[in-house]
């Protein structure tokens, strides 16, 4: 299975269908465990690179951290704003006038 | 089924399966296409910071962009260097002497 049909089979059914979303995932597949885990430092500074390239509400972020023997994951899931959308309208109005 | 499920079934069956792995994706939904996707660009910096934590060479790095009508992927796949079992080593090492 590739990760584009991961992606659609986990897009949730719910209204944020119609919302532009972010995911990124991370996994680390460790051996050696004698260091800690950097994957939540490493979370904040992804949102940092986020932030540069999209507007990001504090309370549209979800983050799910999933670790067994051998491998850690780190889940964002990012509903984008509206505003993406609002530039579309604008794009589309310049067009027709 | 779970990311930590899609990661171990997507897991190569090949010598590097000894290896330390960090895996990195992206996926956006996207509805409004009237702007250029941002994804090469985050692409850089996701390295940048992912270069804080790990050494990384560039030859360890394997890189997969999918797109289709309304969403894009983007799927990074790095090898770690030996550097980490090298210090567990030393740290058994350390416990025995």
């Amino acid at each position: 299975m590739s990760l584009l049909d991961y992606f659609k089979l986990s897009k949730p059914k719910t209204a944020t269908l119609a919302k532009e979303r972010l995911q990124i995932l991370v996994a680390h597949e460790r051996y050696y465990r004698n260091k800690p885990s950097y994957l939540p430092q490493l979370q904040e500074e992804l949102m940092q690179v986020i932030r540069k390239y999209v507007q990001v509400d504090q309370d549209a972020i979800s983050v799910k951290f999933e670790q067994d023997e051998n491998q850690e994951t780190l889940e964002l899931n990012i509903v984008l704003p509206d505003t993406q959308s609002n530039s579309a309208r604008e794009h589309i109005a310049r067009d027709v006038f």
